[in-house]
């Protein structure tokens, strides 16, 4: 594969921390790029950016946009309802969506990465994202890497490392690349640790028990 | 024409500012918003849009992003490089583009409209609209509605009243609908009255004399 300039979006997740090591062993990573938006996970979330760029020793930019929170509704956001328990059904993760959130990452990181030179965005979008979500669906992302192609000077691309990997292959490369994924976190309350019953904490569990691999991550249940 | 409920982009300039008179007589709109990015005409703009909004009783949200603008290169933001002077050329205008910003706002936008329950997006570009810049091409909008089209639960819609027209048309049009232009802000430079002597000063007098309207505009040159 060709080893590009790249610009990789980093949430501090389980997903975007090893599309980060991904990036880092086959492309040059120019910027991890991570977003503050007002969401309850953002401290623990962003702690866990910090961790996965720095032990790379890859340049970490967080970009303030918590401006735009209060005009936003989520149950995911600090200013939301509370995030509903038990696993995703349509009722309770309609609740969680952020309103066109990966078209405003993408765009924000599309200009950024445009100004640093880099020829690629990487994002970790994977098989297991939920079409609920319209702006997580393919009609979606191939529409918007077309207008970010044509709408930059360097016709950057966007990379999906994982878009053709469910959540337990995702591990399963983390081990590969030997992802410390203790360092990265995925529950929507933001407490200071996972709670395990949030619809994203069960996805998580189900993910290492499909990759056979032990589960660094404290509980609270 | 059937009645939207629609989200207006309001830089405070010329064109916008007529495109929320247009919007406010066609359509229901809902709110105007501004985006505040650490461009040199920032504070002049704004007024204008407050005022503007103001004037017509709608809504006024001004979305402050301006922490990516240290991430972001071009002449047009108070830490770039100084605006140049004379008419739009290859090399001075590319100076002046802010990567992806077209793309940036009307993601930021679709979030925003989604979340206050908007059907459409209006935004005031024309055919005067210079090819240079990648995000104001016609294919770069055509997928970027469609990313917008596809990544909302309401299917929101991009509005471009003034696509088929020139800067003089919009003039004419904004005589029609009584705008008050002496309160609108063109000049790239940002100082307290237009310098008359950049590329966007230059083309906002030719408007005036294409749509044979005084130009109520104080220009330093």
């Amino acid at each position: 594969m060709k080893s590009l300039e790249v610009t990789v979006l980093l949430s501090g997740g389980l997903d975007s921390s090893t599309a980060l090591h991904w990036a880092a062993k086959h492309h040059h990573v120019n910027m991890a790029l991570s977003f503050y938006y007002g969401s309850k996970q953002a401290e623990q979330e962003l702690e866990c950016a910090k961790f996965q760029a720095q032990h790379l020793g890859i340049s970490h930019q967080i970009v303030d946009i918590s401006s735009i929170s209060p005009l936003l509704k989520s149950a995911m956001l600090k200013n939301g309802a509370p995030i509903p328990e038990g696993r995703y059904e349509v009722d309770n993760m309609r609740q969680t969506v952020v309103p066109f959130r990966n078209g405003i990452f993408l765009s924000i990181a599309a200009g950024i990465a445009e100004s640093a030179g880099a020829q690629a965005l990487v994002i970790a979008a994977h098989s297991g994202d939920h079409t609920i979500y319209p702006d997580c669906r393919e009609d979606f992302m191939t529409a918007m890497s077309e207008a970010i192609r044509l709408g930059t000077w360097a016709n950057l691309g966007i990379l999906r490392p994982f878009i053709n990997a469910s959540k337990g292959d995702i591990v399963k490369q983390a081990s590969d690349l030997r992802v410390d994924l203790s360092k990265t976190y995925s529950c929507y309350k933001g407490g200071p640790v996972h709670c395990g019953v949030c619809a994203t904490c069960l996805e998580r569990k189900e993910a290492f028990l499909q990759a056979h691999i032990p589960d660094p991550t404290t509980y609270l249940l």
